[in-house]
């Protein structure tokens, strides 16, 4: 029998950061609710993989009525303004499916009228490029405005459909928008660009990874075929899971269920969906998702009361010298992005470099910008109580005005004290 | 705001089958150990979709030294006798990455020598269709021997290939063999075909879903170029998580990293790897399934005792009238299947039909058979304790005793007693 070195680490790991507040844009929108934890472990469902399958009776996932999948993707689909929906191995799996579809339909029925081609915005997440490289569908991109606000505009996926017609002849196999890009967390103009791809009749995408499960999200009003969603990035759930959300129109397509037989044996797996792989399990992910799902349903109408945090550490970090938000104002989105000329210049002269100031957070407890980045960070606060938001402020003024003194960098913070400190944060 | 119906049931899943014995061969081999469960939720591996992606520098997952994820794969690589292993969304996207790969040889530097053809077992698991006809390759299977053993032989896969030759005047662009088979447990003679794959120089895959995790598993004596790993069907994982292991000269075909650009903004994701949809995420899956390595590690040199289990079971389920395993005697795996006919026979005057078994079993609390089935099961004693082995087969004796008697039928079971009750068991 081999010998594998150090195997014991395995059996001993440690999460550094289980007591840390999060602030990894990526993550906030995806933790899992205490009371939730606490029941999927109770309940027995980190036993096992194949959580929901034990009264599977037809052999796919999302037919299971219990526990009460089938009736959870209708609801899922309701609440998104859908009329159905699948879920998937995470947004990308997802938006692969829907690419897989796109391609399906241009290569035989649309042949004539469409192009392998789809338009997407030039902040797109790197899960679309990827999903489009898999199905050999070349991207297209309109312009953003470029520094500070990187904002694209409806007309520029006009113009670009017209670009498209004019060389090949045909409108390109597929709009697919990102809804709040993952750069600057700018909120796309989804519903001016449904109107455009619905005037030209393009199938159209928006990949909701970053907003569905945190804020209002209603494909109906997007005028989408599509929606894409990551329960891991924003429905408070474990991953990987995702959502595939479209209509009555698509859903016959995108969900086609398998037409192979195999050789000899004349096998057919009639239940199952090629488009996801078959059945896509779901395990104790989706039990995660279905148990947080009342909570995300409550706390998406709370958005306004997120914005307004959003806003309230926006303007407590501008009064750090030089420090100053890239993307839209007002902003509209929990991901933000500062530039932040002051952790840079403290950098250069810190033994750590750039590394410094995720670790000096970390020292505050608090994890969650990325290691080696300090002159643009990217951070959410999403979900945080007012307390743990001023804690993150505290602690970026502190870092910044404790080097500023040590390495006599001449910075200043202006009185940061506000409404929200004199008031008990409420 | 909308409303949803009934949205509370979400919040307060029940898992019935918390405390059961668990008897479905898709489940006992991903069972995870309490010890480990216990870890998943106190160190908060529970709370976060991304719980891998604290100290992520590089974008992948596959990359990630803290937790040690890149060291695990080489683990998992060198376990299993490979070389590069990549995790994936399940082993059915661990198939659909090799099919990808192939489908780009044989449409591209392949193209000369090789068709669009996969030549597989005929009972192969049903996802290596799926991945076949996602990727747009013909199945082709060879026979296997019929009622009551349903054996594959290597010969047939030698005669496929020459008739594919043949007909087409090239070579299949991949045998795919499944190491243990989802219809009767039988092992497939996964080294012969190797060799003869290996002579014709056809790629080659072995499915070890079913075996790869709980008996010794060595793709280099498979003469195999991909393993396909299900971790939470035989790895003692949460779920969905797969691995796909390659050896050094499949590899850069299979992990091919991105080499798209999109348009206008001319990014490019140079660390993401297109056939596992960028970065396979991991998750909590994939911290289960490296926190059960060790375990698994170390079971996996207790097949033996696991053998010695289910021939004895076998012996003491025979006993009952007219019960008779299928597939090949001596067995070699736990996935077990007998034909039933007391059973049926009961079902057809039981007022719950074939549902009666599934339940009589629940009753006892064992969970497992497929609901409604009574004519043949299927389930496996994997990883049970002898004491737990000896309820299950009480179970059914028990079963098919009460009601022969109740129903008149006039079936007999023979004596049971052996040298294990006699011993105690062990």
């Amino acid at each position: 029998m081999m010998k594998i070195k150090g195997l014991q680490r395995y059996g001993q790991l440690k999460n550094p950061y289980r007591k840390a507040i999060i602030i990894n844009p990526i993550m906030t929108g995806g933790l899992v609710p205490e009371k939730v934890q606490q029941r999927l472990f109770e309940e027995g469902w980190t036993k096992i993989g194949y959580s929901v399958c034990f009264d599977c009776l037809e052999g796919r996932s999302s037919l299971i009525s219990k526990p009460p999948v089938r009736q959870f993707l209708n609801d899922v689909a309701e609440f998104f303004g859908g009329d159905r929906a699948e879920h998937t191995f995470g947004c990308r799996a997802a938006q692969f499916a829907v690419m897989k579809t796109m391609k399906n339909f241009v290569e035989n029925e649309g042949s004539k009228d469409y192009a392998k081609v789809v338009i997407t915005d030039p902040l797109c997440h790197y899960t679309t490029g990827i999903a489009a490289e898999a199905t050999g569908f070349r991207l297209v991109e309109p312009p953003h405005t470029g520094y500070p606000e990187y904002k694209v505009n409806a007309e520029g996926f006009q113009q670009k459909i017209e670009e498209i017609k004019k060389d090949t002849g045909k409108l390109p196999g597929l709009v697919a928008v990102t809804h709040v890009e993952p750069y600057y967390g700018n909120l796309n103009p989804v519903e001016e660009v449904g109107k455009i791809a619905e005037e030209y009749n393009v199938p159209y995408m928006v990949n909701a990874a970053y907003t569905a499960g945190v804020m209002p999200v209603d494909m109906r009003t997007f005028h989408a075929d599509f929606l894409t969603v990551s329960a891991h990035k924003s429905m408070a759930s474990l991953g990987p899971l995702g959502f595939l959300v479209t209509n009555y129109g698509w859903a016959k397509r995108t969900f086609q269920t398998s037409k192979m037989t195999t050789g000899w044996s004349g096998r057919a797996f009639g239940k199952k969906i090629p488009n996801i792989f078959g059945c896509s399990v779901g395990g104790i992910p989706l039990i995660s998702a279905m148990s947080s799902f009342p909570h995300v349903v409550e706390r998406v109408q709370r958005w306004e009361e997120e914005l307004e945090k959003i806003r309230w550490f926006i303007r407590q970090m501008e009064k750090l010298d030089d420090i100053m938000l890239l993307g839209e104002r007002p902003h509209k989105h929990h991901l933000l992005h500062f530039e932040t000329p002051i952790f840079w210049e403290i950098s250069k002269r810190h033994k750590r470099r750039g590394f410094f100031l995720a670790e000096e957070m970390i020292k505050r407890g608090i994890v969650g910008l990325h290691r080696g980045l300090s002159k643009h960070i990217k951070l959410s606060l999403y979900g945080l109580e007012w307390e743990e938001v001023k804690k993150v402020r505290d602690a970026f003024h502190e870092i910044a005005e404790d080097f500023s003194k040590k390495l006599n960098l001449g910075y200043a913070v202006t009185d940061v004290t506000d409404e929200h400190d004199e008031e008990g944060g409420e």
